[in-house]
């Protein structure tokens, strides 16, 4: 049976990372009914970001200007730069309002499995950034895994020679979280670096 | 702040049924990353859509060609109409070959709760339809729910006076399923109409 525009849609839609073919039939159902309210103005808001945003070529941010609106704002602090996975991190810590210098995105983590050595990520630009004398600390922000984790060590030592302070985010029990709910080494971890109040 | 072009996409895709802020964010990502290779073709086959599909202004099935394939298509059954809720009823059963007749889309079911009303389903062009000398019965593959089976036996009761059969779909022990999963009511049912093997 030929495949109609109907079912292009919906594979094109359940390749996305949150759906499947289930949720994409749904959801190409919901867009046709609601062809002029959502599914036009869905069509204008991709085209506009598919024709506008670009990697930016400083610190690998997406945005619509180059370089991105974040390293091209002269109120940021340029002796601080915050190196991060990916730009989903990246965009998380802007919407916590946590830091307010320039960051770093590596695109992605050291990983045997997945077989991404350094020649993979975008090392090379962070070591060319920390060079320049304008640049004081580095802050890792990776995730809290084995493979985050090593590639933040693997990267405080490449960085250890120049002169300059590497960090890392703290550990410890999430703001709202209820202990009984926290894995064992978080709950170790936030013991041992407990605080005076 | 003013809203970028990618605040807008994360908008209008976080209003689509399966997809919440968090997850339109991540797809909005992953497009970006795979603009060639996917962002681009989610925009033709979005557009191709939007243009060629529409409702079938015989069943209610969305479809290109007016009438749909299944309206126009020679060799299906016009003596039985199957009565369904919504067009992802209609696929549901396409894709599971069990019925050859003609559909007809109700749009919905009668509920007191959400204000529908028999005025707010496409009641009337069944009749119409059912006048038709050809009709010789009307399935009536309504939701199990208590309002898909109030709409169910509202509609029984219009049709009652014309002379075909009405008929709905049978309750029991879906195929596959086990037994300590389903709901006593299924289980009750599957048991009174229980047939010899």
């Amino acid at each position: 049976m030929q495949k109609t525009e109907v079912d292009i849609l919906i594979e094109q839609l359940a390749k996305l990372p949150a759906l499947g073919p289930r949720s994409a039939r749904r959801a190409v159902l919901y867009l046709l009914k609601k062809k002029e309210t959502h599914m036009m103005p869905l069509i204008r808001a991709l085209t506009e970001v598919a024709e506008k945003v670009h990697p930016c070529p400083l610190c690998g941010n997406m945005d619509t200007t180059e370089p991105c609106s974040i390293c091209s704002d002269p109120k940021r602090d340029r002796s601080q730069i915050c190196v991060v996975q990916d730009v989903s991190d990246l965009w998380a810590l802007e919407r916590s309002h946590a830091f307010n210098g320039l960051y770093h995105v590596l695109g992605g983590v050291l990983s045997a499995l997945d077989g991404i050595g350094p020649d993979e990520l975008n090392i090379h630009g962070l070591i060319g950034k920390v060079q320049n004398k304008e640049v004081k600390e580095v802050i890792i922000a990776l995730p809290a895994t084995v493979d985050g984790q090593t590639t933040a060590h693997y990267l405080a030592e490449i960085l250890e020679k120049e002169d300059i302070i590497i960090s890392g985010l703290s550990h410890g029990v999430p703001v709202g979280g209820e202990l009984d709910y926290l894995d064992d080494g978080t709950l170790q971890t936030a013991f041992k670096t407990r605080r005076g109040l």
